[in-house]
This record gives C-alpha cells, sequence and structure tokens, in this order.
C-alpha cells in the first residue's frame, strides 16, 4: 500500500527534544505583500512606507513591515509545528534580527526545546525556538513559542519533563540596531508627530483612540498571505459545529491591528526590535471591533547609540470596548472581559538630541 | 504632567488662514499598490495596465491610476483636515500634474485659502489647497476642497469670512499633458474601442450599464491603501449608534468604482487631468450596488497638439439603480433619490487624425 | 445619430467561423498581482513563492502561478465572448508555454473554431481557441473553450454547424516544458513533501484534506483582478432576482482554491503544463465551503527528461462536503450533488532519480 500523500501535521509524541524543523516553502518578499499588508491594517509609520524617508535615515529603501516578516516567519512553523495545536500559549525571547527588504527570501528552521506532556493524557506542550533567515543566512527573527497540541494516542508514553528557561524580556544589550540606521536627519513633521523617545515616561498609558472592525475575508486573507495554514481560519463548514461556532481570527492578525492603531500615540516607533511576552488572552472572529491601548514599561538607552531609545511597551487590545480607561486586569490578575491581547515588546524611536 | 501622546486632530479654531500644513507619511507607490488597486476596483484603462502600451505611447512604462494618485493625495490630509469634518463639502480646481510611477514617493503639504464659521456657532468650513508631489518635488496633483469641521469650543471666536474664488472648470490652457505622451501609435484593438475623441458630442449621454455591490471589506481596505483615517469607514462598534448605524463608504471609493465602469463607453479616456468640481450627493454603505453614466459636458481641442484632445465629463454614480435613464436632477435642481456622486472632471482621448 | 458608445458584447450571430478576436486589455503582471492571488488562495508551492528556489532549479527567478496566467488570459476573452453567456460549458487542448515572469506583459487573441445553434433558437455554442502571448510573441497558454451563447435575434439565420475535434487529453509529446527547468537540486524538505513523481501510482486518490469558505469580496476582487466582467460576479442589485438570487462565483476562482488545496498530497506538482479538460459541474456562492481530492489519471515520463515526470491528474471539488471519501459520479455518470468542479489537467513532478 501506498503512503498516504497527504500530511495530517505533527501530534506531541512526534516531537523530539533538541530536533531540528525545516519548515517549507521558502518566500520571496515583494512589495505586492506589502501593499496586501497596507490595505489589511494601514499603517503609518513613514520609515516602511516611503523609500526617500528610508534613505535620509540611511537604509538603502523603505523595509518590510516588522510584523509583516513575523507573520511570514510564524506562518511556515504552522505545518509542522501548531496544525494540531489546541492553543498558542505564549511567546518570548523574540528578537528582529535585519531589516527584511523587498526581495529577501525568508525560510525558517525550528529546535524544539522543550517538551511537557499534560495529566489529562491527551495534549502536551512543545516549546520551539524558531529562527527565519534572509537569502544571505542573516537572522531576520528568532523567537520561542510555546504551543498545546493534542496526541494522537493517549496511551503514547510521555517524554520527560523539559521546560526550558525563557527571559521576562530581551535585555538591551541583546536588541538588533540595524548598523546603517541614522536618524539626525529624522523628520517629525513627515512622521506625523513631535513626541521622540525622551518624552515618553515609564508608566505613561497612552489610548489609541481609533477602532477596526474586522471581516471574515480580511483575516483569512491574511493567515493566506502568511501562509498560515491553522484550520480554525479558513473552514466555516466545520467550525460551524465548533466551539465558537465560527471561525478564529488568527492572533497575529490582532498584533498588526493593534500595532497599525498604535501609530496615534507612537507615530515615532519607527521599529520592532523584540517581542518579550505576548498572550492571545480570548479570540476574536469577524464583526469584531479592536481598540488598542499601550503602557510605557521601560525607557532603554542603547549602548553606542545616543540617536535612538527603546522603549518596551505593553500593547493591550481589546474588543469592541474603547480603551479611554486602559482595560487590563484587576488585583487578582483577572483580565478584563475586553481584553484580546496582551503583548509586551520592545520599540526604537528617536532621541530627541538627534533634532538638534 | 505630560502632553498627551494621541492625536485628537484639529478643530474649526486650530485652522488659520494662509497656514501650511505638512502632511505626514510620505508614500512610495509599488507595483502592489497598482494591484490592490486592480482588485478593488477591475480598471481596464489599457495605457495603466500594460507597460507595453504605455512605451507605445512614448512613456517609460504603464502610470499608476490618476485617482489612485488622488486617494494617495487625499488621504494624508485626513488626519490634519477631516478628522474632525461633519462633511466633505466640495472639490475645485483639481489638476494633475507629472504622471505617477511605481517607485515615485508622495507627499502631500496643504495650504488653508478660506474660513467660514456657521451661524449655528458649532462648526465652520475649511477651504484647502493641496499640493502633492513626486521625490523630485513635481507636482502630481493639486486641487482644493473645503470641509464642514467642528469647533472644539462653540464659544471660540470668528475668524473673518474669506471664501475663496474657486473657477467652475480648469481652463483648457491649465491642464497638463504628459510632455512624452504622443498617441500616434495609438492601438484601439488593444485599447477596447474604436471611439476617438472626435467621435463624442457634447451633450452625449453614456450608460456605463454595469453595477458592483460595495463589501464592507472593500471600502475599508481601499481606505486603508490610501491611509484615510476618517473613523467612520472602519468602525462598526461606534457607528452602530451613528446616524447611519453603518460604516460609511469613502467618497472617493465611488469615484474609483464610477471610472472602473465608465470603461464602458470611455474606453479610450487614457487619463484623467482634471477634477473641476465633484459631490457626494449622499453616502453609500457595504450592500450598495453601484452604477455610473455620463454626459458629456464640453469637447475642448488642447493647444498645440493635434493628437489629443479633452472631453469634459459629468459622471453620475446612483446606487441600486440602473442608469439607462441617466437619472440626475429634476428641473428644480433636486436630486433623484438614487444618485450618490456627481462628478466633473476633464479627460484626454486620442484624436481619430492620430489614427491616420 | 451617434453610434452607442457602449458595448454591448457579441451575440451568438456576431461569430464567424474562422474569425479572429484580438482582445482588449494587454496587461503587465506584477509582483502585486502575484501578491493579491496569495491573499485570495494560499498558495505554497516552492518554486512560485520563493526565486532562490526557482534559481537553483535552474530560472531565472519566480515564475507567476500558471492559473493566475490563465485567468488573466481568460478574463481578456469574456468581454468578447462570454458576456451573453449562459453557460461555460468546458475547457480541453490547453497547452502552457513559456513561464511568465512579472513584468510580462499579456495579449491574447481567439480563433471562433466552431459554432452551434441550439435547437430552441435562442442560443448556440461558441468554440474559440484562446491564445495568449508575452511581450516577445512567446506563448504562454493555448487552450480552447466552448460556451453558449444567447442569440440577440431568435429569427437570425443559424451557421453551418461546425463542431472541432478537441482531444480528450493534451498529449506527453505536445507537453512543453520549460527548457531551463532543471530539478536535479531539487530540495523536497524545502518544498514540503518528500513524494517524487515516482511515487503516485495511476488509481491512487488524494484527500486534500482542507476546506474553505468563500466570501463575497474574495470573488469578486479575483474577477477584477483578471479584468473578467462577467456580470453574474459582481451585481447584486441584478442577481437577487436572478435564477440563484445571488451572486455566482467565477468557475476560476474554484480551480485555484482547488489547486492551493492539493499542496496537501501535491506539494511537488511543481508545474501545471496542461489543461485537459473541466467542467463547472455547479455554481458556488459566497458562504460555500470549498473541498478537493485527486485521483491521478495517468504517470507519464517526458521524452528526453529524467529529472521530470508529468502526472495527469482529475481534481474533484466539492462544496460542504468533506473528501475523504472522494464524492464524483456513481454508477450512471450522475454525478455527486456536492461536487461543483471536474478538472483534468497534467502537472510536472520531480523524479526521484534526480534526488540521487
Amino acid at each position: 500500500m501506498m503512503a498516504s500523500k497527504t500530511d495530517p501535521g505533527r501530534f506531541f509524541e512526534d516531537f523530539s527534544l533538541g530536533e531540528t524543523i525545516t519548515h517549507a516553502t521558502p518566500r520571496t518578499v515583494t512589495d505586492g505583500d506589502a501593499a496586501v499588508y497596507q490595505a489589511l491594517y494601514g499603517p503609518r509609520f513613514a520609515l516602511q512606507s516611503s523609500a526617500e524617508f528610508a534613505r535620509a535615515l540611511g537604509l538603502p529603501r523603505a523595509p518590510v513591515d516588522d510584523l509583516l516578516v513575523f507573520h511570514l516567519a510564524f506562518g511556515k512553523t504552522v505545518p509542522d509545528v501548531s496544525l494540531n495545536a489546541v492553543a498558542n500559549l505564549g511567546y518570548a525571547a523574540g528578537r528582529f534580527g535585519v531589516p527584511v527588504y523587498t526581495g529577501d527570501t525568508l525560510a525558517t528552521v525550528s529546535k524544539v526545546i522543550g517538551l511537557k506532556a499534560n495529566r489529562d493524557g491527551t495534549t502536551g506542550v512543545v516549546y520551539v525556538n524558531s529562527v527565519c533567515r534572509n537569502q544571505r543566512g542573516e537572522v531576520v527573527i528568532d523567537y520561542c513559542r510555546w504551543v498545546m497540541v493534542r496526541k494522537r494516542d493517549p496511551a503514547s508514553a510521555a517524554p520527560p519533563t523539559v521546560v526550558p528557561e525563557l527571559p521576562a524580556a530581551v535585555a538591551v544589550a541583546e536588541l538588533v540596531v540595524p548598523a546603517d540606521l541614522r536618524v539626525a536627519g529624522y523628520d517629525y513633521a513627515l512622521a506625523g508627530s513631535a513626541h521622540a523617545w525622551d518624552d515618553y515616561a515609564v508608566g505613561e498609558k497612552i489610548d489609541h483612540v481609533d477602532g477596526t472592525t474586522i471581516e471574515e475575508f480580511e483575516h483569512a486573507a491574511a493567515a493566506r498571505l502568511y501562509q498560515n495554514t491553522a484550520r480554525v481560519h479558513f473552514n466555516q463548514h466545520v467550525e460551524k459545529a465548533g466551539r465558537f461556532g465560527r471561525r478564529i481570527v488568527y492572533g497575529g492578525h490582532i498584533i498588526s491591528i493593534a500595532r497599525a492603531l498604535s501609530f496615534n500615540g507612537l507615530a515615532n516607533a519607527v521599529r520592532v526590535v523584540a517581542i518579550n511576552g505576548g498572550r492571545h488572552v480570548a479570540p476574536c472572529f469577524a464583526g469584531d471591533t479592536v481598540y488598542a491601548w499601550t503602557e510605557v514599561l521601560d525607557r532603554q538607552p542603547l549602548p553606542g547609540r545616543d540617536d535612538l531609545g527603546a522603549l518596551r511597551l505593553r500593547t493591550v487590545a481589546a474588543k469592541d470596548c474603547a480603551c479611554a480607561d486602559h482595560p487590563y486586569a484587576d488585583a487578582q490578575g483577572k483580565m478584563h472581559p475586553a481584553v484580546v491581547l496582551d503583548f509586551d515588546y520592545t520599540v526604537l524611536l528617536p532621541r530627541r538630541a538627534a533634532k538638534l
């Protein structure tokens, strides 16, 4: 009998600690991808929008949106890592490397860095470190995530439990600042805001004001653009009988919506350099309206750079709930029912000194 | 206390006569933008569709659709000019300049050319002249629009009323005909119609026959592509409690739909050169089906060119109403209830002589 | 009186045997078109996704998806051939020629190769051979289709009946294998499957497992991308009173969905080389979920090539019906009610020898 040609995806017992997985479908990023991304989220950050603005900052042309890179890197891992996942549990230690330009080709390799069978015997948690590189072998993003994956056979033996130690945040010394990025000529008027790194205070909370309603085509198109094959995003015929009765929006889609909304308050956050952590607190569906607000968690000077500084941010997205009151968790840590995303990341902003 | 990082947009009293506003987010136009535009509207004009056709007419390659340029130029002005607008009242004196090619970067600057407080004390009309230039500083579009904007404080003093004089139409001598555009080799078969400039008569009415139904994702994606941030297009959570209970379609979206429909009857209208005036007579919503018809208002030879002529057109769009009967206004000037757009613009067509 | 400027499309009596029709709107294919196609269908075939993968196989960069080429070639014929069609009856003798790369400009010419009036006097069948070429005159696709077209005047005389002989399948010797395509360095891990041409058996059936739900915007956007003007795809105001009460999805959209789904089981089918036949068994509508399965009809070595082989496939798409049981026809040839597409085509796969 012939081997089945259809790939069922990996189940929990198919993962081995230390194993390396080469993910399929290398992907050349194009101006087309950037334009579809623009139509999906509407970002307005000048560096990614304008070749001229990018050149004024020392780059050869406009880099691709950092989160588009993340989604492309992530999407490749889905058929191998999370096709049989029950839940995407978290992210950590995400570092963006060299900027991606259109014409670059991305490929991702993952290493299994942790395994933990759950007590119920039907699932386990898989930890992977995924590294996405361009055609020159340069890292464009390197991050860890962990997912709860179904077992094929509940009777299969549990592997030894290994839970990797992951940092609460990427250390400043680990951040990759593009070598050629120079912000002496930064044009705050063209960028859309006068607020420099120096103007943000730790603890400051910013309501991004606007909300955007998700459509069914939109999130499925996003997942297709990213070659993310998780079935819950596409198949209403199955999902109508599922837990929610509807297709579930790819969690990364909410991250990109929140980042685009955050322009109103963080217009000069020119680059995402780290994903420290992230949690999809609740699922989103077509018809939901997503709002976002941000808290400044830390303000970090960069070693050897007086023109740029880093801000560690928590951006919270909430659905059908304006964020003027910054909905988050109560004193017991219980999340506000509207919150859908709790995203901890680090961005670069020009320092005021660079204006003078 | 820190300054709020969120930009609330300008209110009526924030505008000063003669002031210049540099709009944020310069934008490099790409093949991706053109393809998304294609998927949104389906235009079939050969000059913008084919590099080969463009080269046969003397251009280096296919220029970007004129209305995509208009929408990108317009979108930049929204955060500064019309975020707190109640209504987009009109356009005038719009002249397209040099063609835009993919790779060009567009930026827009507006000048406040008129102010008029309304008697009710809560709003005023702001007139701006917006000029969008490419990376070489060449004008790609220069137009005026006026909007009714909310006052922040009804008690604020009214500025002196200044209402600019705006022409009923752009004069023929003012039209910019691309210097390198030569239509001697114009291929009418490839262009899709045998009708040259000479074949149109003043007063002629053309039903464009087809209708297209608007989807919710579509108009929001269009606005995001154009970086147009007007809130009414995106947020169903707010709009469900608003005047219409729904998101409102960006008015420019209807202009592009009408232009694409107008191919059937005006296939050789190779370029829009002027926007003489325009009025969004009624709002559109997802689910509406848009039809269009055109009246030839004027047929204008071009000084120094015997290969091209200009037609001044009125294109009327109507919703859920086929346009065989050319719905417009009654004898008292009252608009037919189906009409949503009354658009007065000027296009270039090859002259029959050029065929010989 | 002036000639009507609006093109009503051709009716049955407007076609003459042997006549050649030059279709309008040449089209330069761009990275943007490829990205929109990606967002519409989510294909994961490595050759079309990655410039690096393509170069490793001897091509200058990633070719455009074969079916995007088909849809662009097809779309051009609609205004002339099928605007007044009642039904798209079949395809045959479709051969893909040289690969299409972004920057290429496509134009299509059709020849009328058959005419057959129907007995009811209101319609007739038109057979055309459509040839699409790039800017160098190289054929990119050459295929036949036949459509049932309305007569303008039921009383018009019937032309002599000529029904062309069309092959049941394109012969192996007729297949065009890109001359520079060399698969010695084929990377099965990056391609996403270890299954080579050698691993497939005639009669083997493959369930592609996944399903994808069609949205209204999606199929209309696809048709607009392809400049396909068939009215039934766009106008809900008319279609609500039509036979189905809804807009009908472009049949080719289902072909592309099925091809993208077929990656799961046919990941190494690097190129479609022939369309032997195809039938849109039933219409699709927004909200339908499309599944697909494939039967291997033939396994064909290629003359002079030991690195590549051809598989003739039947891919069947079904709506709202998972395909584990391979729904098709019963013993009497009556189609399973869920089947919407019966598509007979030929693909190239690397041969295992090439791995050694």
